[in-house]
């Protein structure tokens, strides 16, 4: 089975057991996921950019677990919208590519969207 | 392959196509990241939790294509720093577990963790 | 000496003072203003709104000292930037203002801007 | 009147004279907030952090409005709660003294508080 999809299965069943899909609505799920964003934020608020890019192995396993946060409640949230997240994902770089052509950005421009 | 896998391989070639590696230290990326997660939120600021799960049809595309932008950042983070993001998530849900029993948990608590 | 002033000054003060004007840049600091409000949207995560108005007060006393922190590093932020944070609202408000009048937005809208 | 109570009632008069209040509960106001928040953010993600100090007169015009629009909510969300935020910031500054002692942290940490 596809790794995003388990996830989410496994995901629906941890809220069911502990009956928490009464809590789990899309509002609430996206407040839960920006505080896990920022709990990985405040990882290099300090550092500079090269520091960032070097984190010790202590850090670095903070950082993943982390991470690990941010996709539990973004997979939970698609889930309960019936969204699939790697579908809007490849979407949406469809449209990125239209709007940074390469021969436009190479280099000049960060980002992988115009926000 | 994968479907995040193949995202993760996809999101590579589109930055070094661009040249925008030199933009995409984790600092920046975590940065994004969070950008793009509060543009999700704020398609729930003011809507009641239960109106947050009855989006209409336009409202639904733009929030899927949120999550998409969310899901293109955390991949590329994860991706610059080495983590698999579905296995952290996995390790993470055994942390939660283990934090939250089934039999003491049921209905009393909102989360995934104890934040 | 007016309240915002003072605090900015004390601040200024209490950087110096640790020598971290160093890290005292605006990318940082904005970085660390949005963690401090992720502080703060965490309480009310899993709460109703209603539930969110009526805090007993030890949850109270949580919610300020993030409220606390959030204004610091604001005023912090602008302080290195040079802008006058009171100023900036009360001209941001002309703006909303002059896009919500009130006859065409009474209970119709959610929001002091159209974001 | 100083400046940020003055500020506080203006808000509060914005809001009732478009029957908002409805909307404004602590958890919407926070999340208004945070998305206010990362928009301060977005205008310094691709930057390094010296260029974020160096802005040109535009950008630092976009920023100052961003920097109004979360005192807005800050502000407006304090007034909800019945909290000072100067007096917050205050008694939070006094805790933080506490925990890093000038003598102690020249230079070596970044931070007002532990987070």
């Amino acid at each position: 089975m596809d790794s995003l999809t388990e996830l989410t299965h496994k995901l629906r069943d941890f809220a069911r057991e502990r009956d928490w899909d009464q809590f789990h609505s899309p509002k609430n799920l996206a407040m839960a996921m920006i505080v896990e964003a920022a709990e990985l934020v405040e990882h290099f608020q300090w550092l500079t950019p090269e520091q960032s890019a070097a984190l010790n192995t202590d850090k670095l396993e903070e950082v993943r677990q982390e991470i690990g946060d941010v996709l539990i409640y973004l997979t939970r949230l698609a889930d309960q919208l019936g969204i699939d997240p790697v579908a809007a994902a490849h979407d949406k770089i469809v449209i990125n590519a239209a709007k940074y052509p390469v021969e436009l950005t190479r280099g000049s421009a960060a980002k992988f969207k115009n926000t």
